[in-house]
């Protein structure tokens, strides 16, 4: 039998195996006796098949994942997921961020914010050799780039040719493999229901990361397309898109040790990066990304202090900010905890050993030392990158450089602009650049800026005429007189000609062409990289590969936001001095009620538990409501609002974290403290039904007790 | 029987009794029966002779609690205690608070800082009719509480003509009941040994009040006295101490369940308090002070980064900021959980319900009535103070204004004086002027002084001469002309007449001369409060004291840091998704050593650890060494160092913390969650003997393996 096995064990063939791995659908085949001894019921050769249940219910919702539920187009997904979407629709009076949101019908749903959509997968298919064409080992850098990017357009621009569809290349072992994917993505999507932050954020920043929990993150989209069901941007004539396949909500108890799995659009790991990339990212550019942002939040905290009118624009950017700063501390100390850096180092020599025991795998050596070279030298420009970025967290100023830099491309044809900035683009771009209106405030993004040059000024990739430039306009005549915090501003410079950049008087369009050089620099400079980086990586893991197969291993590719799957149980933890049990209850729930600040259920929620009113939700083997549950699956960023399922295949719950140990996931999966949390869907069930009255919502997922 | 319940409990008759109590030794007849149905092995009633083990070998060290090992004065107590004595012992190349200190022979004992002192308690007498001689009901509350205030003095002054004696009176039952303390004091300490911060302070801020837990919190000091017995300063002569008792080390394996006792010195509990005092404690006063501390932080944060020098001289003010922030903070979040306001209103009910329905009674409604209105007067000045004692951040102004009270003071009699300000005053004042000189940096103690003012010009109760004169002068003049920062100077003021404290050039002499006026009458008016609310507490917890014996139930008075009896057993805790097991691991231990930061284990140990090098240290039961362990005891601050004791009245450990849940139990003791956390003396021993080599202080403790 094939031994299963990721990267990050190569060298500790003693642990457990779990639940390790984010396969992608077409390894499913060789996981098979491995699945079934994990208590899959239905036949693994299903989960390959995009177009029957479960598999072709999954969605992307673009930095997240979803679920169809019903055969109305209904997309289940976690609560944060529509955090912007509650957000856009609220207005005084209207706090649907505090007090929750159902659409009582079909007719009261509301659109998403802008930008949101929903990409069903219909297609994945290997487009290696393609790829590679007419790229050799000659050329530059920038060259091998250039090549590269071409042939990935030319693979989407022809799968592109069908309307309504978004085609995409992912990369597989830093180029090894290619695969092309291609969606069909809905862009008229609405809020169904959200629960109140009393319970979609029950627990709010203290709990994140954190068990035992109590959250009921999870909510309600729906996908919409035109009467012909073709693709339509929001519109009032449109109808509730009609999946093939959706998922059937289980009824069967979950209970612990029971097999789970969980398909989703798992973002960026980072376990197959050299030794040398996992010590620089922890002893040198993590500690410096962490003042920074720490910095940043103290510099924005500041600013809403003398604005409390900011508070509600930016919101999301301060969440998002703390989010990230505990995320990266959490990772600083879950690598010392497991001596990331150590264990990289010894599992690599395993490698690095069977490379050179034969002189036949010359050539991996070779892409060894080639990757190790171009890492130094990208090093130093991540650390350069780090300062210079900060003057993105001005969005004046970076609203201008997007623009001058879409003017630029726009002189090329179409299929020869860079990436981001083609006609397919177009609306996303759109999109970007109107959502800065909802979290703008000028004093407080004049604030930032001032805050970012106090480092920019010192660094040595500072743009001295930028400097000199905004020095000579001076920080607060430049937003007396820029108008581009008005969106329809901003909106029509995007037809404007390259002179009418470089003779604007508006001071942000006028810096962003005095940093367009610079900017256009740095980049070749990083494409340079990236072409030798791909030519050398390709090659070295291309050995792994050879490695892991000579040995008998599968190994999977670094997640990087397309559908996998991740199998396992629903299982709790026991650390020394403590022990995780894998259910919390709706008891535990009134525990932790204070009423107040983050834990302040809603009072109607508290008194149905309180009267023990659970219905048919209650678990029998718990003889409570659960609440939330924890496993060991493998999951990252991305998975927010991936179902969960059962053996049978069957909906039993909602991805929405993990614990704080597993935040340094992305680098190394360890089995033993790494656990993912999901909402149960008894109690999803129970609150729609007993608290916030969405019956027509369990009735159309044929859910109702 | 006599039914043992805990006041907090009066209204929730279904909870555990468990382990509520902080006792009182001359209640422990009372729980004769009580406590050996826990499961205590010894004579009950020995639990309250001072002269025999276990309680005679407990000492207190003023804020902490301590025990005698050995026949020639060996005190264990916690690490955290000693830590001044660490800071005031360390010299550039010699720092003992990161490596520990052990001193090989008796010759290397250091001396301890400054007002270091170990009390050994000889007596203790119900005073309640000479406390009360005298006073009356007529009286107004200035009257009564100097009434008060000299029969408290003249029992002191009596008790204290036997030398080397120092002597209080402690208030039990607001006033109800007064009870006389004699203590040997030994002003002789000196430090013995304590672990490395890797070992005693494993996990730093990050673990405090947390739960797994892996430090080694544990310290010993040595009782010196003069050759001929009697207590005597700091001098090479002295020899150490022999005390009539000391504890037996325990032999027994400790394990989940066994009985055990704490007995030490808790300082204040407000258990007794009424409704209305927590009402106003945790909606009004606490999220102030919360608020205040914040800032106090934040400003010597910045304040110490712009010195980096006053670093060390800072730390211990810092982390004793840290903590009581941390404090607060978990006290707000437990009376949040735990509807605190709400649950005493209830009990209060109760209490009061019974008052009303017997006309008997009156005399208890008069009392409540007075009461409340008195401390409605009182929780005005505290709000005022929160701002006015930020002052006191500054040293130099504190120090002034302490010297010229004490030169104020000087001019009366001794007995006339205010107590803190009487001949046997002295030394301790004088320790306290003087270690100043130790936690200071004129810059530092300028920016908070700075800050301070900030809020102090707005505060209604501002003293506006005081800041006339500070503005005249102006803050950069202050310390430029000031020479307070001199220890030599500062203790010089103690012995000049008022005249030069009036005439004096000194910048915070002037100033402190400004605000004496204000301070007294601030002092008077807070004397006439204390006096009505002694008068009105008294009677109305008399009346409680009448209604628990009418119901047969024993209640213990708030503790004061006096001696205390609690016991109860080695236990975990389980709350919905999370239980904690009683005992931690030397290779849980070893699972969170990442060697960096506040997680870095001795190189040493962990070897030993690795090597299971256990000896007859390890735990039979538990197959491992044990490092700490949960117990359900109720302690509260000033219990930190003090021994626990097994069954058989023998040590066992040292209690350092209690859990984050638990911090809110100053007001209310919750059984199902308040966790106190100990180090177990297995772990002691082994780390004594494997580790640090001292094996000299396990033979004279005859603990060797």
């Amino acid at each position: 039998m094939c031994r299963l096995i990721g990267l990050g064990l190569f060298a500790l063939p003693s642990l457990t195996l779990a639940a390790e791995g984010m396969w992608l659908l077409s390894q499913a085949a060789a996981l098979s006796s491995r699945l079934h001894q994990a208590g899959l019921e239905i036949d693994p050769s299903s989960l390959d098949d995009l177009k029957a249940p479960p598999l072709g219910a999954i969605v992307s919702l673009g930095e997240d994942s979803g679920s169809f539920l019903s055969p109305q187009g209904l997309v289940v997904t976690a609560h944060h997921v529509v955090l912007d979407s509650l957000q856009y629709n609220s207005r005084p009076g209207k706090n649907y961020l505090a007090d929750g949101f159902f659409a009582e019908t079909l007719a009261d749903e509301l659109p998403a914010a802008p930008g949101s959509h929903i990409d069903v997968l219909e297609e994945v298919r290997d487009v290696t050799q393609a790829m590679e064409r007419r790229a050799n080992e000659r050329m530059s850098g920038l060259e091998r780039d250039a090549r590269i990017a071409a042939n990935r357009k030319a693979l989407i621009a022809a799968c592109e040719q069908q309307p309504g569809r978004r085609c995409e290349v992912k990369e597989d072992f830093g180029g090894a493999r290619y695969r092309l994917l291609r969606e069909f993505e809905i862009k008229d999507v609405r809020l169904v229901y959200a629960p109140p932050s009393g319970v979609g954020y029950f627990g709010g920043e203290t709990d994140d990361w954190m068990w035992p929990r109590h959250t009921g993150d999870f909510s309600f989209y729906r996908a919409y397309v035109a009467p012909d069901g073709s693709s339509a941007p929001n519109a009032r004539g449109n109808v509730p898109y009609r999946p093939k396949v959706w998922l059937k909500v289980a009824r069967r108890d979950l209970k612990a040790g029971d097999f789970v799995m969980v398909a989703g659009f798992p973002q960026h790991t980072h376990r197959l990066r050299t030794a040398a990339e996992a010590r620089f990212t922890f002893e040198t550019y993590s500690p410096s990304a962490e003042a920074s942002l720490s910095t940043y939040i103290a510099q924005l905290d500041r600013a809403i202090a003398a604005h409390p009118d900011a508070a509600l624009d930016y919101a999301s950017v301060m969440r998002d900010a703390h989010i990230a700063l505990k995320k990266i501390q959490g990772q600083i100390a879950g690598a010392d905890r497991l001596a990331l850096v150590h264990r990289k180092t010894a599992e690599e020599k395993v490698y690095r050993d069977w490379i050179a025991a034969d002189s036949n795998r010359q050539r991996y050596a070779a892409a060894a030392a080639a990757l190790d070279r171009v890492l130094v030298d990208d090093q130093r420009a991540q650390m350069n990158d780090l300062v210079l970025d900060t003057l993105d967290r001005c969005q004046l100023l970076q609203a201008a450089r997007l623009l001058y830099r879409w003017a630029k491309e726009r002189e090329k044809r179409d299929a020869e602009r860079a990436e981001g900035y083609q006609d397919r683009d177009r609306p996303a771009f759109e999109d970007k650049l109107a959502q800065i209106e909802r979290q703008f405030t000028p004093d407080v993004d004049r604030t930032l800026l001032a805050a970012a040059l106090d480092s920019y000024r010192t660094s040595n990739a500072r743009d001295v005429r930028f400097l000199e430039k905004l020095d000579a306009i001076g920080l607060d005549r430049a937003y007396a007189m820029s108008r581009l915090a008005e969106t329809s501003v901003r909106l029509s410079w995007l037809n404007r000609p390259i002179s009418a950049f470089e003779t604007s008087a508006d001071p942000f369009i006028s810096l962003a062409v005095v940093l367009y050089p610079g900017d256009r620099a740095r980049e070749r400079a990083a494409q340079d990289r990236r072409g030798r980086a791909q030519a050398a990586r390709s090659l070295y893991l291309r050995g792994l590969l050879a490695f892991a197969a000579e040995h008998g291993r599968e190994i999977y590719p670094d997640a990087d936001g397309s559908l996998r799957l991740t199998y396992g149980s629903v299982t709790g933890r026991a650390v020394d001095g403590e022990t995780w049990t894998p259910f919390t209850s709706a008891e535990g729930l009134v525990a932790r009620n204070t009423g107040k600040g983050e834990f302040a259920a809603p009072e109607r929620m508290i008194d149905r538990i309180g009267a023990k009113d659970y219905g048919s939700y209650a678990s029998s083997a718990l003889r409570t409501l659960p609440v939330d549950f924890l496993s060991d699956l493998d999951v990252s960023g991305g998975n927010s609002g991936s179902a969960t399922l059962n053996a049978r295949g069957e909906f039993v719950g909602v991805v929405f974290d993990v614990s704080l140990d597993g935040v340094i996931s992305d680098w190394v999966f360890e089995p033993s403290i790494n656990r993912t949390i999901h909402v149960d869907s008894r109690f999803m069930a129970w609150v729609m039904d007993r608290v916030d009255g969405a019956q027509r919502l369990l009735e159309e997922m044929q859910w109702a007790e």
